[in-house]
């Protein structure tokens, strides 16, 4: 049996009481001899600056190239909030993006049935919906240079970022959403603000040759990533997979995922290209949520999209399809068993803290 | 009595549909006496282009910068979706952005109560919702240079945009949230991605400082724009005013104008500096929704947002707070009567096209 390395990076918050959950885990996948995991710890983020002024150090970085996955729970809080803006704690995180060249970031938007009442969208609109929002990661507003303030004098200060993409930048994220499409229903969104952005008119010329050329069995349709906003939240059901940049991913899958009530529960997947040689990528899986200070600590935090983030692992990195269908069912069983942590507690429920839902879930596997 | 001179032009799809019912409330209001427009036509956008090539002639540029205000309707449709980017119909309208200098888009949400129903979002997390998106309108990724498309070779291109901000502009922005936030609830929430964006941390910079200076009998707030974005899904009411910068305001709003289930009843105005000399400021007053191509020419628009984006123009332009209660009175009584335009019917309701609901707006004034 393969031994597949792993970095765990809890990372702040409730970064570490989640991420322990997936460690029991592993260690009972081992112990069963299902897998073989070798797993090694990190900083990141506020902790690594405590540690050692940095958001992340060169040696967990070396780590992190090192390994066959990077899991990563959640990084910042208020105690690092006027660190300096090269060390916040999100620079760790940015960093490891971009060195790793995890381009494509799998956000699945799903609706557990068990939890449609949470959401603030009618159950009709919102019941059985399923999603899966392709965000390209390593380009646009977020590494584009000059990214810069500079000092006009005079009281005055101007501020630049800059959008960069590229042809292939969109094609290969382009790639990766149609091939997600032929194995779900075969549909793909794509959005950009064309009308007024001329990285937008790129993306859309792109998306529509890669279409033409390589994927004419998928349905190709462009949305204005304004109203493709407006569409989520009228009607989500309409979309099967949506790309798009990394700005707007960052706001629309965080809005996909607030309307399934299950922020707690979202999972998602960093990917790098194929290695022509290995043909293994890079990769990185962190929960949607974030590292919620004001309940870290406590054994409130619900540790599911974190678990379900490592069964994404599984999937895309270590090609144990089945088994991470087993903790997808594992998951979905203790929920209609009625087990709720405290952000997703209902009348009638039973109450479990973070370590009593994650051994309820490794139980039920 | 003053003459106030108004530039009406309604541009493409069901924008010339719904600029009707304006001129109709304009004629009303001369021949009663109560007030002395004087207005003028021009084109703009689709219509702009089909008859002198470009997206605004410099005639109708001219025409609006002598106006007192100028009235929009909508514009663009599939027609004109291969025409130079240079004339696209967008285009028209963010010329007269920038160069009338509509720095402020003021974007009301309300949630009419008899259309609470109507939205997505559970009646409890909307009925009642009143927020006032303040989104910066001419600076941001919108405006800045360089904007270009560049052909690399080997069948790369690049595109960029880019994103500026200088600290005068925030200022400005900022007053306007915190001048509307002292009429309303006092509380501003400030919008932005400052752990990634420098225009970010910019932006967070200097609404503390003039806040810290200037307003700190009002409550200000910072979210990053993701997870504002979230809040408004998720629980919309505990926001008063939201400013945000240009591209995430027109995310944000088109978002929030989406929650209230009444996007074709929501107003918008853009304003300018106000003139140290004439006490004027430049004004510009659109429906929030498009040019809907798809219902163009039926009688089936709603005209009601275009009624109240006239409506803020007797507010914010001419003084006249009262009658522009009184319009907002009159489409609230008559919604309450049951009239219904197509995208608002409900089971019981009195149907109406765009004339029949204008004209019943008017008897009601
Ligand atoms: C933490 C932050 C830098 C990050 C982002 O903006 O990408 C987060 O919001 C996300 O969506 O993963
Ligand atoms: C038509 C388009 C250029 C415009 C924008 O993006 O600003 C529209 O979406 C809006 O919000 O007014």
């Amino acid at each position: 049996m393969a031994t597949h390395k792993l970095l765990l990076l809890p990372g702040d918050g409730i970064g570490p009481e989640v991420m322990a959950e997936v460690q029991r885990l592993i260690d009972w996948l081992n112990a069963q001899g299902i897998a073989k995991f070798e797993t090694e710890q990190g900083l990141v983020g506020g902790s690594a600056y405590d540690a050692h002024k940095v958001s992340i150090s060169e040696g967990d970085m070396a780590k992190a190239t090192a390994a066959d996955a990077v899991i990563f729970g959640a990084v910042g809080g208020p105690k690092w909030d006027s660190v300096p803006y090269e060390v916040r704690p999100e620079a760790g995180l940015l960093r490891l993006r971009k060195d790793l060249g995890l381009f494509a970031n799998l956000r699945p938007a799903v609706c557990y049935p068990a939890l449609a009442e949470a959401s603030s969208l009618k159950r009709d609109v919102v019941e059985g919906l399923d999603i899966m929002i392709v965000r390209e990661l390593t380009g646009g507003v977020y590494f584009g240079e000059p990214k810069t303030i500079t000092d006009l004098g005079n009281g005055q200060k101007r501020a630049i970022d800059t959008q960069v993409y590229d042809t292939y930048e969109i094609e290969r994220i382009g790639r990766v959403a149609f091939d997600l499409a032929r194995k779900r229903r075969n549909k793909v969104t794509s959005m950009e603000k064309r009308n007024v952005m001329k990285s937008g008119v790129l993306w859309n010329e792109v998306m529509t040759a890669v279409h033409a050329r390589e994927y004419k069995d998928v349905t190709l349709e462009h949305q204005l990533a304004d109203s493709g906003g407006m569409n989520l939240v009228k009607a989500p059901k309409q979309f099967d997979v949506i790309v798009t940049d990394n700005l707007f991913g960052d706001m629309l899958s965080d809005i996909a995922a607030m309307l399934t009530g299950s922020l707690g529960m979202l999972p998602s997947a960093s990917l790098g290209e194929v290695d022509s040689k290995t043909k293994k990528r890079r990769s990185l899986f962190e929960p949607v949520h974030g590292s919620a200070p004001d309940i870290a600590g406590q054994g409130l935090a619900n540790p599911i999209a974190m678990i379900s983030s490592f069964g994404m692992a599984l999937r895309y990195s270590f090609d144990m399809g089945e088994l991470a269908d087993k903790v997808d069912a594992a998951i979905a069983a203790v929920l209609a068993s009625g087990l709720r942590t405290a952000d997703i507690k209902s009348e009638g429920a039973t109450p479990a803290s973070t370590s009593q839902m994650g051994e309820a879930i490794l139980k039920e596997l």
